[in-house]
């Protein structure tokens, strides 16, 4: 079998943006030949003294080495004092790697720990790639010093590229917005081209500010946020042994700290926040494997959120709907399969079943209306809307998908040869 | 875009197997052009008086109104004095129709009642197709009369073939047993080629014996194998709206009634039930749409049943685990991907991972002896078993499913038109 090349997803954003430097954050990519060659493929961000550090990361039961020490020294006593660092490798996963997989974090971390002079609890590392080869260590370290002295705060545009793996373009995002006595700034880059597909397709995901908030106040906030954005998109249901979110502020704005969640600079910082991890998350689907369609599943009127959120779910994700969607087929038929599949309490008569304006089911059946050219034409668009409505209560969640193609089989297909 | 042609599954079975004859049980096809043409599309089955019906059902929330009929049937009152009878259609499902749906189960329920001269109450009816269109009930009554007037003994074959859709066999199996005065038959059919999916690809089932069991003794049996055949079988995880298996059992084999769950007829009768349950689910799998391999997945040592259940389903259902068995990639790491993700207890220091005998990963690792000649070599065959052991208690399930194809979405991405 040929390998598939990787052309720019068509649902690419047309260039990757400006980023604004983020005081207190530098970044030096450089190309270690952890499994690729001829490009970066690790990236080591230095963080000032006083940065405060928040995470979350995948609930696999089989997650990698590196999420399971970035969890414990999250979860351990934080001295913010001697800044902190993190370090990403793509190429290898360093998941089910056995013992052998937290020495080689401990290798890692204690290699960036002595070239920076940081202590090794404040080094948060992430690794993407194949599963169950033992990661090149050496590798690795033998590049740290010389990252080291090239740390750039112009640099988050090379990390994107160097956490990369399947990914068909860079990801990054930003926010501004005026804090209490300074502006406020926020990046993000992320990695991603399967929800999470594991793999070469984990999710990756790094944030920076430089607003002062501290690591308990900044968690409450993003943690808030990730079941609105991060855990609302899907590419195959997948999901890996190795996503990871960092958030890092460094409190360098000049902005007074934001200590209340209910004062409008914290308002604004959130409101940024999710900004950038909504469109970073919209953007990893976008590089969804082999997709060609942006897909917005929008339900309204369920029982509750959650239960918003499991219709959402079963349609984003069911092979069904993707391929038709794929197809261009109109297919409303397998929304209401879909619907009925997912557990949520739902009740046919009361359903209505929306692609963009177009009402196509409604009282338990077809629409009057039902227009099947017009359908058809409206599934030739790029992104498309998908509108549930089950008519029971308040609760309401969008997620977005993207199609499933011959391309995500190709890509998949023989992913590791 | 062509409509793709439908080829006979790769793994198929080499014939449809010899059916003995149930004593009281005749069948009718016909063509009443609901809508393919030039073929059978119409089974009506007369059960003598006496017979015992049991059934299980889809339980999705927007089921169709032919399944909300059945179990509101099978809920009241029985009389079963008067016997029983069976009509399906393929071509459409009736199902998300509103109040009409209902209407045209009465109807056609209704037809056959007359015709047979049976209540309504013990009329079933199923229906597999498009969703959303209305059933065009006048075509189907238009041949009630005829199907009633030339009744066989040995039409199940006939009916096995008239209920396909996508199909590309017709699935049939049989067992029979001394019972305890005579020889006792069991046979099945079932249409299916997605467990599951909906439009086209609903699955149907229809088993019958002469064995004489009373309702409630014969729905215990029927419910407790359930989990073990057709709820173990995935093809690509959606549910659909209209999945029914009905089992009738006449009572005229001549063999004493089977009445104590413990007795030696009634485990054979157990044992007979489950191994034809087991045969058409693995058929409807065998047909999955594009299916080229036929994957066991048999997990060991979880916590409990449950558990193993959800791991063993969390791998069949895994697009990345589905579509490297299509690429023949013995890619192990997407089991430990999906042994993660599937919320069971896990561990990964405990967890083995077989390929047919061999032991690919052990300890939390890839195992010592692991070659990957050999693991790839394994990936060429037609059967594959994928073998998990979690090592943490005694639950066990085995599952079986196919791989992930171009021919999937081919099928899939262009439905209706």
């Amino acid at each position: 079998m040929n390998k598939p090349q990787n052309p720019v997803s068509p649902l690419a954003p047309e260039r990757f943006p400006d980023l604004p430097l983020i005081r207190g954050a530098e970044f030096a990519s450089g190309a270690a030949g952890v499994k690729y060659k001829g490009r970066t493929d690790v990236t080591l961000v230095r963080l000032a003294p006083g940065t405060s550090v928040a995470g979350v990361f995948t609930r696999s039961s089989t997650r990698a080495a590196s999420v399971l020490d970035c969890q414990a020294k999250l979860a351990g006593p934080v001295d913010s004092s001697a800044g902190a660092a993190i370090i990403v490798n793509s190429g290898n996963a360093n998941a089910f790697t056995g013992k052998a997989g937290q020495e080689a974090v401990d290798s890692v971390t204690g290699s960036v720990a002595n070239a920076l002079g940081i202590p090794r609890e404040r080094v948060f590392s992430s690794s993407t790639g194949v599963i169950g080869e033992p990661l090149p260590v050496e590798r690795i370290t033998a590049i740290v010093e010389n990252l080291a002295g090239r740390l750039d705060p112009a640099g988050a545009a090379d990390a994107a590229r160097a956490i990369m793996t399947t990914d068909t373009f860079a990801k990054g995002a930003a926010a501004s917005f005026e804090g209490d006595g300074g502006t406020i700034n926020i990046v993000g880059i992320a990695k991603g081209s399967g929800m999470i597909a594991p793999d070469m397709a984990t999710m990756l995901v790094y944030i920076f500010t430089d607003a002062q908030i501290a690591p308990r106040t900044l968690q409450r906030m993003l943690s808030a946020r990730v079941d609105r954005t991060f855990n609302a998109i899907t590419v195959d249901s997948d999901t890996s042994t190795s996503d990871a979110l960092i958030l890092a502020a460094t409190g360098q704005s000049g902005a007074a700290p934001i200590t209340d969640l209910r004062s409008a600079p914290a308002r604004a910082f959130g409101k940024g926040l999710e900004q950038v991890m909504l469109d970073l998350a919209q953007q990893v689907v976008r590089d969804g494997e082999g997709a060609t369609k942006f897909v917005e599943v929008r339900v309204t009127g369920a029982a509750d959120n959650a239960d918003a959120h499991r219709v959402a779910m079963a349609i984003a994700n069911s092979p069904l709907v993707k391929t038709a969607i794929a197809g261009e087929d109109a297919n409303w038929g397998r929304v209401v399969m879909a619907v009925g599949k997912s557990g949520a309490q739902a009740d046919r008569d009361r359903l209505t079943i929306r692609f963009g304006d177009m009402v196509l089911a409604e009282n338990g059946w077809r629409a009057p209306a039902y227009d099947e050219a017009k359908a058809s034409a409206y599934m030739k668009q790029e992104h498309l809307v998908i509108g549930v409505d089950l008519g029971l209560g308040k609760g309401r969640r969008t997620v977005w998908t993207c199609d499933l193609t011959h391309r995500y089989i190709d890509i998949n297909a023989d992913y590791r040869s």
